[in-house]
């Protein structure tokens, strides 16, 4: 591969000076409302000179990465033009929002999306007024923003959000921006490795362009402070080729953009055109660009005597004092008119016909793309039956599986059906390289896993042409997974649950993102994310208490109830039903816990769609209530696996000790469903959770979590300091099974105590029992202190204990 | 700088081949200690035959990295030897937890530390027994591994805990082995620009080892398949100046990488003496090692006929069937007496004398340097008192500030009182380029920005050579500051309060890692780590919905009681005060909550003591109880600044249009205090909880974060169904400040309506108060619905209002 090839101009067509020159006024437009939606509540166009009152009261938005967002908007409309290629853009710098804004407002997208912002006098006014006030638009790209797949806020997922659109679309260009700021970000400095993931046969094309403008707020960044040697070598390191193009004169900058563009489509299409003719070419250099612009470019160079343009005070807005200052107000005016509105809109405000004429057709338009609006794209999934994969459950209780071994089949058939003739597809798996660990590796059956490399004949299930990802960073599959979603795909990203915080913070604005979405009326529904969390806190023993962590669940329980759901299956056929559910899903967030180890199975195939369709059901058979309809002594509840195999347990030590206590067992699946349905659209409704849990009994509740988020799901339900929750206590280390349910509180004995403390009725024999209970756990830390010495089998202890 | 540096061998001093032959004998030794770790219970020297019954019950542990991590020790060691660098070793790869232990176990460390595993035969086997097994260690580095800083549990971490450790410890020399697994992570991607930080003047050496041998768990690494020359143009295009050490024959790979060691040190004598005598040298080309070696390295080449050594398969156990399997126990014993134990070991288990003189002398021993028992070298944090720096606060509400700026000037105080004569310290602020935006300026008057890299005339306040680390990454601030912490020193982690969840799973294993030291006898405590989140959701209104997440809260609330603190300060002076608190304590993490804006002062500095040390208490002066002592009709409670504001709000219209209505006002400063105290170590205790809240008075709580974090802590509180909370309902978007809160239901109308709804009696003219209320809500409807229109100026709705 190439390593720097900065010496290699790509071959330059011509680009005739009157076509720059049109460029450069789209361009002057685009800065025009980019300014204007910062400053200006009126005189819009400046029809009339500026006065203070036509100033927003209050100043907010990010000029310094405008321009140069604009000039590669610009360029990418002309490749468009020129090749046909439907480009998708991701704007990294979020701030840039009125960037975007401008340019699809200029090439029409915007008004049609939104009529109250006509293409004409009316429209620009109003462009600007929405622009960072309330009822309005934010000054980040994001959902409302039209062709955005990627918010702008959070920033470092720019990158992995672009190569997600890539996936398995083959003719598909994305241009992604990566500002400097967000360049020095782990989780951006972590996605430039694409090459090594993206295979040029089936999936297309991701164009990188580095903007350094030298400055993030306050500060120097680092790569904007490193030579074009360092910053290019850093680069074609990871498989790209890189290019610079950098400068502050607008010709030279266009003409130098215009070729690197020109020749970075040309070299994609010999690397496709190679690779799809039966060529095999790994990390073939991708096209990658460097723009170097100044910040703030064509803003006002010094203010009251200080350089502004091209350093970090051109960050926001470069001009603070204007509803005052008249100077400030002059130094404005000049700025706006220095883009020559009168020539570039016409006396009705609307584009003039020639600067129109560059906008690509349709829904080549970057604001139009589908892409970018994956659920005109996306068709529903191709699902098997879940019959042939269900585990056969004689009796609860009696087979153990790895729960989600039969979940691997399924998704094997799922890539099985997905698999077009030209190797791609719209479902992929992503996992930190625990697809087998996970024991889903049934998909490799069908597929491998991805890597541009050599493959070596010690690799196991390898290939460049395979679609499951498997990288050693949660934040790329997360991040590829949304990028794979919002474009029109379905898929799953499978994790060890402690890890699967590393990517919170990427799962709470995916949530913002689709609860947002859903008040924007032209964007249609996207396949919802899916998140297995395996390797759980319960059965991560052998790897220790790091390992140990359900903290993602509190993390998204919080957040819009409209969007996210948390399923706690307790075994194989209820998992393949939660999962089916999920997978044909539109616009929620859902994660799925289900531990990957040897698990008792407890429900058919048919019981599991029963039981998990209701959210939570009474296991009659577990329990010991009375034929009368008496309410139930003691409610024992559970959610989670382990959770359910320590309250069958207890419940069989109550059955078998004390058979006449009338012993309730409930399940619940649908952990949400504990909300009420005036705060979650699916709380249980008041009667379903009365048939669950009583109006009063006493409930012994043990969850896979931490207790306290139960807690906090129960307020405003009857008679909520009721429920005695048991779940993880942040009680860590390398251990047994058993030990980690003893450590925590919530084995089966401590279930039975709990049992016995709360049932409305202190039962014969009840002392006898706790007794029992005691002498165990005593039993057992005994068996624990000495194990060190003892080294008996370590095992798990089975249902009946 | 120099880029590429393979052709560049160091000067070579003589490594006699006796002293070689030596350093390979210490290492067989460890890599026995290692293979005996995973896989023997018993004839730990193998006195015997080995049989079936000598080996564990359950096989856990990971020889892959194991013997390149214990190379690497030895070779560190000859250069202790030789030098008498004090270096700290940080091993990226976790899971090669045995080696270490082994390494520190041969240079006698380990015995002193842990007497129940002497340094003879008795020790051998207790040191194999101990080994992931339950009452024993984990397979991981980490807390209990002596010389460790870092988990090696979630990978990400190794090098930005390096880093850390190495500021402001001018005679350190960090070795740090980064995995080619890890190198896949963000946050690892992110870390390697240390060079753009570290000054060579006044901050010790971070030598960076990138261990490729090829595979993670299951398939190969992006690194393992690179060419050496993209590894090496990746490191130098960021400051390093690597060289490679490549092989699988032991001797020669010694040869080479003591060469490597010797001249990476004394490259960075050259540096560092260059540096101190005055010399600017602005990222002098830091050495860094590539180490190549197979995974599993010396353990079987092939096993049932598959290769095993240079592949996953030698990820963790590469013989599965010892305790079964004839021929697996065969190779297991060929294997363990490859390393020749009873040369290395005396007939009473001692390892010999001849390898016992390569360790390093006392506090030398990586496992003994103080520098990885922070607690060891810190001295308390040279705080002034506050007085200074409070905010005069006349009366009640009467007078705004920013409230962060008074701890601005107080943080610019300890670094003035901290800063040594040479440049360094032991106190820093790292933040993502936020510090004059979350106006801590103040600071920057003592120190500045530290970049190494050129200054430009339009810089603001940087300096190659200041100590405020600015980095637009939370997970290098989080993990800087971390191992700043752990090596001895002070700081704080200063960020947007919603991107604090971009380094949550950092925060969650600190807390791990705090809660484990505190069992680990030889740890002495370490400052507290203060995470001061501003920028808060409520003063997000310009940036939107993606700024606005007060989630960091609801992650930590679940984790260790013990070291957990969430603090909510209502006001500048209760900021100092707890801030004051925080930077003086120790394994403490500390979340406080404030935010940066303009906010009404409540407090005087020595209210605001008395306020904050109570954790919450009765703000009489804004209630109507009466002088009777008779219960509150109502009382309303606040934690957190903009809810105070709301709730002082509601509770004066409450006092003007129904003033005989009792309502008292609480102030909560330190949430955890609503748990009970047999929950956490500083819940309010009963009595306090009573007359704060009463018995049972309804209680309309105003809260900063998600409502129900709130409920979940209050569970177990007497009539928690009482409590009806008010707070970050996930509504957000670019607005008003005041809009904000009635978006959330929080504002004072809502506030007065709830208090009118639970108060114990329904006051005369509650109903017109209600009118009013509901009228102004509507207003504010109309307000913000028309303000798009109307352009208003946008501004805060003082208290009142």
């Amino acid at each position: 591969m190439t390593l720097v090839d900065l010496a290699a101009p790509p071959t330059v067509d011509p680009y005739p000076v009157e076509e720059l020159e049109l460029d450069l006024r789209w361009w002057a437009a685009a800065n025009y409302l980019t300014v204007g939606q910062i400053y200006l509540a009126d005189d819009a166009l400046l029809d009339r000179p500026l006065t203070h009152a036509d100033v927003k009261p209050r100043l907010l938005g990010h000029w310094g990465t405008s321009p140069g967002l604009s000039a590669l908007y610009v360029q990418l409309n002309r490749l468009i033009r020129r090749t046909g290629t439907p480009c998708l853009y991701v704007a990294g710098p979020g701030h840039g929002g009125p960037a975007l804004v401008a340019n699809t407002w200029l090439e029409g997208t915007y008004s049609e999306l939104y009529p109250a912002i006509g293409p004409d006098a009316a429209g620009v006014r109003a462009l600007f007024r929405q622009f960072s006030t309330p009822g309005g638009i934010s000054s980040h790209v994001g959902v409302a923003t039209p062709g955005s797949v990627h918010e702008g806020g959070e920033l470092g997922y720019a990158l992995v959000h672009a190569a997600g659109a890539a996936f398995d679309h083959p003719d598909l260009l994305v241009a992604c921006v990566v500002g400097d700021g967000e360049a020095e970000t782990g989780p951006l400095s972590g996605s430039w490795k694409v090459p090594a993931f993206l295979d040029a046969r089936r999936d297309g094309a991701v164009l990188p362009v580095l903007h350094l403008n030298g400055y993030k707020i306050s500060s120097p960044t680092v790569w904007g402070r490193s030579s074009d040697e360092e910053v290019c070598s850093y680069l074609a390191s990871q498989g790209w080729a890189p290019v610079v193009v950098s400068g502050d004169d607008p010709r030279l900058v266009f003409t130098d953009l215009e070729a690197a563009l020109r020749g970075a489509h040309e070299r994609i299409a010999e690397i496709q055109a190679r690779a799809r003719s039966g060529g095999e070419d790994l990390r073939p250099g991708w096209p990658a660009i460097v723009l170097r612009t100044p910040k703030g470019w064509t803003g006002p160079a010094v203010v009251d005597g200080v350089q502004v343009e091209g350093t970090s005070r051109a960050h926001q807005v470069p001009l603070s004092g204007v509803q005052t200052d008249d100077a400030h107000l002059a130094l404005l005016e000049r700025w706006l008119r220095s883009y020559s509105p009168e020539l570039q809109f016409t006396a009705e405000g609307r584009l003039a016909p020639e600067l129109a004429a560059l906008a690509p057709d349709g829904d080549l338009r970057m604001g139009s793309t589908p892409y970018a609006n994956g659920g005109r794209l996306r068709r529903p999934l191709d699902l098997p039956v879940l019959a042939g994969y269900a585990v056969d459950v004689p009796s609860p209780g009696t087979t153990s599986v790895e729960t989600t071994h039969p979940l691997g089949e399924l998704l094997a058939e799922v890539y099985r059906r997905t698999t077009t003739p030209d190797g791609g597809g719209d479902f992929r798996l992503f996992c930190p390289d625990e697809t087998a660990s996970n024991r889903l590796q049934s998909v490799f059956e069908v597929t491998d896993r991805c890597l541009q490399a050599e493959v070596l004949p010690t690799d196991d299930h390898l290939s460049p042409h395979g679609r499951v990802m498997e990288v050693l960073s949660e934040h790329l599959c997360e991040g590829w997974l949304e990028g794979y979603l919002l474009t029109g795909r379905h898929g799953m990203f499978a994790t060890y649950e402690a890890f699967a915080m590393v990517s919170a913070s990427m799962v709470v604005q995916h949530v913002k993102w689709l609860q947002h979405a859903a008040d924007v009326p032209w964007r249609a529904p996207v396949s919802s994310l899916t998140i297995l969390l395996t390797s759980t806190c319960w059965r991560n023993d052998h790897n220790g208490f790091s390992h140990q962590g359900p903290g993602l669940i509190d993390a998204v329980i919080p957040l819009s109830p409209a969007i996210v759901r948390v399923w706690l299956p307790p075994d194989a056929n209820c998992l393949l039903s939660v999962a089916d559910h999920c997978l044909r899903s539109t616009d929620h967030v859902n994660l799925l816990v289900a531990d990957k180890q040897q698990h008792l199975q407890y429900l058919t195939l048919a019981e599991a769609a029963v039981h998990c369709a209701a959210g939570a059901s009474v296991w009659e058979w577990a329990g010991t209530e009375s034929d009368d309809g008496s309410a139930p002594d003691v409610v024992l509840a559970a959610a989670g696996d382990v959770p359910t195999l320590e309250v069958l347990a207890a419940a069989e030590l109550l059955r078998r000790e004390v058979p006449w206590l009338r012993v309730r067992m409930v399940n619940v699946v649908d952990l949400m469903g504990l909300l009420p349905p005036d705060v979650h659209p699916h709380g249980f409704t008041p009667e379903h959770f009365r048939e669950l849990f009583t109006d009063d009994a006493e409930v012994v509740f043990a969850f896979h979590g931490y207790p306290r988020a139960v807690h906090s799901l129960l307020h405003g339900r009857p008679g909520a300091g009721r429920f005695h929750v048991r779940g993880f206590e942040e009680q860590g280390t390398t251990t047994t099974p058993f030990d980690m349910v003893v450590l925590n509180r919530m084995s089966r004995y401590h279930l039975v105590l709990a049992a016995l403390e709360h049932a409305r009725r202190t039962p014969e024999h009840g002392a006898a029992l706790a007794a029992h209970c005691r002498e165990m756990l005593l039993r057992h830390e005994d068996h624990i202190r000495e194990h060190f010495e003892d080294m008996p089998e370590v095992r798990d202890w089975s249902w009946s204990g």
